[in-house]
């Protein structure tokens, strides 16, 4: 079957023999109908995670083996595969089970392919009324919603999501949905119309005042995106930061100290209420999507992924 | 009268004709009998704040001008000056105050003369059973009894201090006070029999467990302080960075993000459970004095602080 697979120093590569992925005990196999491009897929091409294998863990399929209530189910699914029986699973912190691996990032093979499998605990089936084009935002969306889980969103607080990319547009969708004073902070103007469209007000980041805000939430993906979300923190006020990247960044710290700024890490988020966000309607997705490529055309299409002004870039299997 | 002066970039310098300061509505005017080097004063002659003036923020004093309860009375001073008007005092964050200045270090003169003023509101009296070597301490005890108001402190909970100078071995003695499992992490072996002798667990940090620790309290000082407590910190655990310096520090923040850490930034604590505690007797602050210097002597003083090794280095004004 055809499969995207990366290896370092090799990159990027499109497999048109790749075995088809056979399930172990307790996992379905599932044919991918849609998948998603990602930030971290495009970190994952510049080395983070040494991750060598297929990538890819946004993706909507159906379920060809596994146990009966999920077989010929359309089906997503979480990306973290668990012990449950370490310490952090017991803690209550399965996402961060020691034994894990995760779809397409670390020590498991992912969606830019025709098939991938995964613990059956993983899926969960897609309503009806979410189409796949939809259903492939539900990682995207649960890891924008985790947001309302790092940090408590007072009513009247300030709130300012810093970045509007595919993550940032999710995050301020989620948060325009509770009763703070949303701003979305952008560099440039170019996503200005999109956000508007999309009911956010949209504010230039560079003349917004500093200090001013009590939640400032960093979705720019850039290695200067915590000196930009210090700036327009509010002294204890927190802020939430979604991006990974490669690298270190060079940051002044002594304004987290001195204002006693929180920083709160988020990651990925539970899928229940992603899906449950994604069946009210309230969440635009559709107008997230900047071009579908079908999957042999993968090196292009993540190419496309990070190319400046793109959104969402999905993979289609000519399977499906 | 004596006073040690301040400015880029002619340096430290020893004013010996500095005139006596005059207090202000409300403010008392303070006699100071012993002064103390905190690594702020050494971090502000590298240009940290861009402080022009007398330096030096703890000290112990006698009232020689001020409101009758005060007058004659020894004293230690809380350091921000406030307004008690702006939206961060009436939002009970007055030591972030916007229009605050504070001693020796924004905007006000300090502690490294003969007198300095001081609001009278910010002076607290010092019971008789604490000596002034030992009252000196009171606002660096203060900022490291705040560690316990910036993170739920659980009993048994895992927690590391990182690094032993001045701070470290307050926010350990203070932490030691609590239910939790302590470790002093350190650096070189320096100070493993001083560490001990104050009761406290020290280990290296170098062989530290990583991801063991479910608080850690970065204490070094150090640009590299949050990449070793990013080290050492459990996923879902919190790291409390009290440690302002000058400049950049690069570090790679994917860690706290994929581990969905807590980064805490913790300065001035209150006064009045500082002083509760050295009243206990339960914290040694005696053993951590290496030398008592004559306020003439400051820029020696201030070279023996900043000095390896070097733990609290105290002025004594000639007057007193």
């Amino acid at each position: 079957v055809f499969a995207l697979t990366y290896s370092a120093p090799a990159g990027l590569q499109l497999a048109r023999q790749h075995p088809t992925p056979v399930p172990a005990s307790g996992e379905a196999l599932i044919r991918v109908t849609l998948a998603g491009i990602c930030a971290t897929d495009l970190e994952i091409l510049r080395g983070y995670m040494q991750f060598a294998g297929v990538p890819g863990h946004e993706f909507v399929g159906v379920v060809e083996q596994g146990p009966p209530h999920l077989r010929g189910q359309r089906v997503v699914g979480e990306i973290n595969c668990v012990c449950h029986a370490c310490a952090l699973c017991r803690r209550g912190l399965p996402t961060h089970c020691r034994q894990r691996t995760v779809l397409g990032i670390a020590g498991r093979d992912g969606a830019f392919a025709e098939y991938l499998v995964l613990p059956a605990e993983n899926c969960h089936v897609v309503p009806a009324a979410i189409t796949d084009q939809q259903a492939v935002f539900t990682e995207l969306l649960a890891a924008a919603a985790h947001v309302r889980d790092a940090v408590p969103l007072e009513p009247e607080a300030r709130v300012a999501v810093l970045g509007a990319g595919r993550l940032g547009l999710l995050v301020a969708q989620v948060l325009a949905l509770t009763p703070v004073r949303l701003d979305v902070l952008i560099r440039s103007l170019q996503r200005e119309a999109l956000g508007a469209r999309l009911g956010l007000h949209m504010a230039p980041a560079a003349t917004a005042d500093a200090g001013a805000y009590d939640v400032v939430v960093d979705c720019t993906g850039a290695a200067d995106g915590l000196a930009a979300a210090l700036r327009l923190c509010r002294p204890g006020g927190a802020i939430v930061l979604k991006s990974t990247y490669a690298g270190a960044a060079g940051v002044d710290l002594a304004p987290l100290v001195v204002n006693e700024v929180r920083v709160i890490g988020s990651r990925c988020g539970p899928f229940v209420p992603a899906l449950e966000l994604l069946a009210t309607g309230r969440i635009h997705v559709d107008e997230l999507v900047s071009a579908v490529y079908p999957l042999a055309a993968g090196p292009a299409a993540l190419a496309a992924a990070g190319a400046p002004g793109a959104l969402k870039v999905l993979l289609r299997p000519e399977s499906s």
